[in-house]
């Protein structure tokens, strides 16, 4: 491999740019030891803007990874691109193009129309606050009204999915499960289909309650963070995930993504932003 | 147009099809009236079950948004598609080409590499647990060592807006302005660049409370959603964002994404996920 190499690429977009980043990461994710550098550029309008962009992009040899809607805009940079030889793709063109001809129309040419507000933004806002409200079982009332329940010990990452769980606009409530408190009577009365348990192995655990105490200034050896400890915290939290009757999710070596992926998944969520 | 036609799409990943369904998501928002029914196959790892899910796409005439990092199984699903005439992108397979020719290497073909574990997992999950901390005013120490502090009136949108600046690893810290409440001196201690001022029109505003106060069960009239009340939090806002000479950030029309990727322009801060 080629280490000297640094690579330029271009996010350009005539909204955000966020699918075309999404893009980007996950095709730089493919070259774990590449040296990039990055340039972003947002809600480009016009010609005059989107040359100059393109010419500094072909001057550091760069990937351009492009979504435009307006099909004037699009149509001048693939031409610049030809011309040129630069390294460009729209991402959304080869679907839009071929949506236009199935349903016989013109796409609308809105840049960001995925962000468009609606009653949807409203719901959206809703669960996120509604995830702030129930967050580690503030209130036990939250359970019966939320759409998911997630139950874990301590560092099972119930507050991060929870949280990016309700930015895809669901609501979720997470209550921590310790031995020595009894847990609410209502877990038992709502769907033990809306329960997701998590559980992650005692080494990754342990490590997790080390870090934390170290941030808190204290040492190694508390009781929190031993094994026997974590150890008796899970056998307890999978004898309430026995009773419950709920699916169980091993959060170990997955990202907070790919833990919202399985529980929407497992409880059959359909996508809703 | 034509209107009867229902469109099928298919998502199809070896990881979690987070890219895929962005890039499908900005393809139909161009056709705001389509109708579609999506299929999403995730975690595919062996040629049975692609092909088995291409027979189907093919037989719904299905748009396929493809993300699959294996060359193998990219292959496999390229040659399908040329056979059948089924229209199928791998969205990162040009761009993994041509890294592969510059770096002179190959792509590691782990799918979701993006979502690998490391030291940035973590700072992500203390950056949402510092924004849930430090919502809402909750403590004002929180302002010191936030790296975007959020200033606005009630209904500005600023819990969501922080929450989902969390998901992307920034430590947000909001504080909600209030004329009767004097606003903590912290606020004048710390650098004027790292706060965001929250604005919005009157009529928006006045609408999200009165909204909020019907799901209160709260008639129209109360004095906190009338227009004087309203106009009269905005000017006392302006009144200390001018004071502090910090940049101000009008929400109107505007999605939690789109306003979030202004903060971080403003900001002028790095992407982190």
């Amino acid at each position: 491999m080629n280490n000297n190499k640094v690579l330029h690429y271009y996010i350009l977009s005539d909204s955000i740019g966020e699918t075309a980043q999404k893009v980007a990461k996950a095709s730089f994710a493919q070259f774990p030891n590449v040296t990039t550098v990055s340039h972003k550029y947002t809600f480009i309008s016009n010609h005059e803007t989107l040359q100059s962009i393109l010419e500094d992009a072909n001057e550091h040899d760069g990937l351009v990874f492009m979504t435009i809607a307006d099909a004037e805009l699009a149509k001048f940079a693939e031409k610049y691109c030809i011309k040129t030889g630069l390294i460009c793709y729209n991402l959304i063109q080869p679907f839009t193009l071929e949506i236009a001809r199935r349903l016989e129309t013109e796409p609308s040419a809105i840049s960001g129309a995925q962000y468009e507000l609606s009653e949807d933004y409203f719901d959206r806002i809703r669960a996120m606050e509604f995830c702030l409200a129930y967050d580690d079982g503030k209130d036990p009332k939250g359970l019966r009204e939320a759409e998911i329940v997630i139950l874990g010990i301590s560092r099972t990452g119930k507050t991060p999915l929870s949280m990016y769980l309700g930015t895809l606009g669901y609501k979720v409530a997470n209550l921590p499960l310790i031995p020595e408190k009894e847990v609410t009577p209502i877990l038992y009365e709502i769907d033990p289909k809306k329960i997701i348990g998590l559980t992650n192995s005692s080494a990754v655990i342990n490590k997790h309650r080390e870090s934390r105490m170290k941030e808190y200034g204290i040492g190694t050896g508390s009781k929190y963070a031993s094994k026997t400890r974590v150890n008796e915290e899970l056998e307890y939290a999978h004898k309430i995930y026995e009773e419950l009757g709920c699916p169980i999710i091993n959060v170990s070596d997955r990202s907070i993504e790919e833990s919202a992926s399985i529980v929407m998944e497992v409880m059959n969520l359909p996508q809703r932003i």
